[in-house]
């Protein structure tokens, strides 16, 4: 008998991201049958981030199962946020339980959480700064995030919110980081899954009492938004909302890559934008070169809104004199002799 | 004392459809200032699709009000349902309300709805076929629909719902039908702000009752998705998803463009797609031809979901000597030798 259906989902989740590395980890040009001649080459070690929740912690058990199978090292890291009386003791708690998966090494981070941003934001970005750490410090080829398809779902409507575009709605990705270090299996697994895995597998789990804490946006979309989006509309909400993530990160990307290659054909000798040639391309793609212009003049990205390109658009598509456009970061847009002039001012 | 702000925003929302209208009609060439020379032309006839309800009964005061200070006749139409008894003797009182307001013609077509696509699908395709109609026999230059910016979000969140990407993301347009019969001129303005319009012009509006039934899905939404959602991620969330709708529209626009244009680039002599060249493209090109090839081969659009291209994609990207990939409407996908056959089989 095979193990069950949960358990088997999770590692096949795993068994790929591994095969991914793998594969990225071979010395260019070898085929997979060459590899047995590569035996000296060191295993590459592979890192999951567990808060000891039922996600992370499935996906560090799974992790545990299938790594030595496929001549990858297994560790865990787990960050102590220091938000909550006794977070010390719960990391090594945590620590202790990736031991006893096996995982090597298996070591507890505490951070410090910052206030920039809000307090999920801060919490993250030290999160990240830890693990960032940790893999260097380890050598590790990867840092496995145990991100599910609910998370998914909460991010691309966390996205919605900001109606800043596609590309706040394309979620997380598969593949994130310097160098694509970071790695989420589990984008097409459900939060169910996750916790029935554990529960089969007699894993202890740790609900984390910020989940259900009503003053963070992302609880409140989990427990109150989603189930009632879900009682309008069907149960298939969060597979739809996973799936607009992908279908939007694509279309993102495409994008992006053609405003960058219009971008040279629209910019005169001396590199200034001519608003004759912007004018003939597509909206979609001028908006795109109208913020990276911004932005490269010095506009921060984050503060940069749709409201704001769609003002200095105006200046190509609706011109009747308009004066100087101001964006954030002191950065202005101006129209001059048919060419749109973005700088700091 | 000038109007009350709602009744002045939904004024000028119609005042700027009207220019449009105008500036379209207007012969070729001629500038808005040599306009006075054409007087002999007939004005164009606007008509405003209206329910009764605030949305469109405040759209046909802002018309009645708007049109004849910029040489536009006026009519309006109500669509009887007959799905309600008494709907006929409403409709009767609406043409009796439009006909006070002063426009002419004013007139109730009655429709018979049918069942296909759901009640919603079947009133909406009955809706338009009689409105196309009264367009038609009266001459009418266009038609205008009292959606708002909530009916916009609302559009939003039951496309996001499919999962099938950014197209359904995008909405209802300002413009739409042959020749751009139909126009949406309250896209930004809020349902609250035509309430308050019909409010202060004590315009009695009906509600239909369909609106507040739980057993469709947009009304499930209106009352109890959209709250919780705006609950959980703020009031701004319906402007949020309206501009989230305007976005996704202009980026789709361009990626069907580009789609378009690649199209004929990846197929060889003979017109069979090139496994080679596809698999060059970004992926959310390559989706769109293919897409494109399913659907003229005979594949039917609504039934064609994203996981259909998907499975298509992988005899270009993930090939392993796959059998033939059937789709809705018997079309057969296929990889022969290097190239992608798509044909009814």
């Amino acid at each position: 008998m095979g193990p069950h259906p949960a358990v088997a989902a999770i590692r096949l989740a795993v068994r790929r991201v591994l095969n991914d590395i793998l594969d990225e980890h071979r010395p260019s040009g070898a085929e997979p049958d060459e590899n047995r001649t590569a035996e000296r080459l060191p295993s590459p070690l592979v890192l999951v981030a567990c808060s000891g929740g039922a996600d992370s912690m499935a996906l560090a058990s799974a992790l545990a199962f299938e790594a030595p199978r496929l001549g990858v090292r297994a560790g865990g890291i787990t960050v102590d946020h220091g938000l909550q009386p006794g977070s010390g003791l719960r990391a090594d708690e945590v620590v202790l339980r990736l031991r006893e998966l096996g995982l090597e090494p298996a070591e507890a981070v505490a951070v410090t959480v910052g206030r920039e941003g809000g307090p999920e934001a801060a919490a993250r970005d030290a999160r990240y700064a830890a693990l960032d750490a940790a893999a260097e410090r380890h050598g590790a080829a990867a840092v496995l995030l145990g991100h599910t398809r609910d998370d998914q779902a909460e991010t691309v409507l966390l996205g919605l919110a900001r109606g800043s575009g596609i590309r706040s709605l394309s979620g997380m990705a598969a593949v994130s980081g310097a160098g694509g270090r970071y790695r989420r299996p589990f984008l097409r697994i459900d939060r169910q899954t996750a916790r029935k895995a554990c529960m089969v597998q007699s894993l202890p789990v740790w609900d984390d009492p910020h989940n259900a804490d009503p003053a963070y946006t992302r609880s409140r979309l989990r427990h109150e938004g989603l189930p009632a989006l879900e009682k309008a509309l069907g149960k298939g909400v969060v597979e739809a909302l996973a799936r607009t993530a992908q279908l939007s990160r694509d279309d993102a990307d495409a994008l992006d890559t053609w405003a960058g290659q219009a971008e040279a054909s629209v910019r005169d000798d001396t590199g200034l934008l001519e608003c004759a040639k912007l004018n003939a391309l597509p909206p979609a793609v001028r908006r795109r070169i109208l913020r990276r212009a911004a932005i490269e003049a010095g506009a921060p990205a984050g503060s940069l809104f749709a409201r704001h390109i769609e003002e200095v658009d105006r200046l190509i598509t609706g011109w009747r004199g308009q004066g100087a456009i101001n964006l954030p970061g002191r950065v202005v847009a101006q129209r001059q002799g048919g060419r749109l002039v973005i700088r700091q001012g």
